[in-house]
C-alpha cells in the first residue's frame, strides 16, 4: 500500500526512500519497536538522519509508513459465494497479525499517536480505511445476495474480526488458526460459536 | 488485584511499595508509557532509583503492577438473569480500557513483553487469568440455565468481546456505548449483528 505519511514522491528520491523504508523494518525485526531511533534506520539505509527526517517528522509517521507497505488490503475478488469471501477477508487479516513485527509494532505505535490526533487520523487511514472499505464491499455483496441481514454493521464485524485477532496475537498468544477462521465466519453468518473437538 | 511481579509483601516495606506504584500511574498519565522512566518514577515517588530495581527488575514490571492495580476483574454476581449478567462482563471490560492510561498503556506493555516469556505469563496472570475465570463461571451458569449452548467456547467469547473493544478503543476510535455493549452480548447469544437506529 502506499506510503501516506511522507512526500517522497514528490520531493523526488524515490530510491533513497524504498531504501529507507526496507532498512526501517529490517531494524524493527531486530530490535523491536521500542528501541528503533531514527539514527539506526539511517546508519542501516546508509543515508543521513536528515534526509529521513525531511520525509518523516517523527519516528512514529516512518514506522506507520514502513509497515503499510507490507500490510495487506486486498480487494476481496467476487467468488460468488459468501462463505469463501468472508474466508478469503479473515484469513487477509488473520495474515497481516501474524507477521511478528506488525504484531508487535502496530499496538504500540497505535498507542504512540493517540495523543497526535493529525498522525493518528493519517495512521487510521493508512491501516484501515481501505482495507475496511475493501471488506465493506464483499459484507455488501452478500446482503444483495440475501445471505446476510441487510441492516448489519458492517464496521462491528470488521472491529470485532480485527479485534479478536489482534487480541489473540498479543494477549493471549492463542493460535490464529483455520479454526479461528471459521469462529470468526460463522460468527458473522449467525452459526453459533461452537467449540470444535480440536479446541476441546 | 494484587501485585504479580513483586516480592514486596515478604521484603517488607509496603508504604514504599504502595507510593511507587502510585507514582508510577501518574508519571503515565502525565508522560505516557513509551516517555515514562525510572528515574521519574522514583523522584516522584521521593524513593531511590534502588529501591525500585530492588522490587522491579525492569520498567515493564513496574508498569504491569501499577495498572493490575486498577484493573478490574470482579466475580460476576449471580443476577439470576442470563443478559444482566453477560453485560456485566461487558461493561467490566469497557470499564477497564475507557481507562486513558490502561488504553495508551496495556498494548504497548504487551509488545514489550513479547520477547520476554518469562514476565510474559506473569502480564497473562495479573491481565488476563482472574479476569477470564470470573467471567467464565458467568458463562458457564448461563449454560447451566440453558440459555447458552453447553459446548460454548467460554475463551473465544472473551477473545471477541476484549478484542472489539481494546480495538475500537486503540485502532478505529469509534465510542465504548451502552450500544456497543448490547451487540457484544448478542453476538453471544446469537441473536443478529444488526446496526441500531442510532447508529445509521
Amino acid at each position: 500500500m502506499a506510503s501516506v505519511f511522507s512526500s517522497a514522491q514528490v520531493a523526488g528520491g524515490p530510491r533513497s526512500h524504498s531504501k529507507i523504508l526496507d532498512a526501517a523494518r529490517c531494524v524493527l525485526s531486530e530490535q523491536g519497536y521500542p528501541a528503533l531511533t531514527i539514527e539506526a534506520v539511517a546508519a542501516a539505509a546508509g543515508v543521513g538522519k536528515s534526509t529521513i527526517y525531511r520525509w518523516w517528522p517523527r519516528k512514529e509517521a516512518l514506522v506507520a509508513d514502513a509497515l503499510a507497505e507490507v500490510f495487506r488490503v486486498d480487494e476481496i475478488p467476487d467468488l460468488g459465494d459468501t462463505h469463501a469471501e468472508l474466508r478469503y477477508a479473515v484469513d487477509m487479516t488473520i495474515d497481516n497479525y501474524a507477521n511478528e513485527d506488525m504484531a508487535a509494532s502496530l499496538p504500540a505505535l497505535a498507542a504512540g499517536l493517540l495523543p497526535h490526533p493529525e498522525l493518528m487520523s493519517q495512521f487510521r487511514e493508512a491501516f484501515l480505511f481501505r482495507k475496511r472499505e475493501n471488506i465493506a464491499v464483499a459484507l455488501r455483496r452478500a446482503i444483495q445476495r440475501g445471505d446476510l441481514p441487510d441492516d448489519l454493521d458492517t464496521d462491528l464485524v470488521q472491529d470485532v474480526w480485527a479485534g479478536t485477532i489482534l487480541y489473540r496475537r498479543l494477549m493471549t498468544g492463542s493460535p490464529l488458526d483455520a479454526d479461528l477462521a471459521e469462529h470468526l465466519v460463522h460468527l458473522v453468518t449467525n452459526t453459533p460459536t461452537r467449540r470444535t473437538d480440536e479446541c476441546a
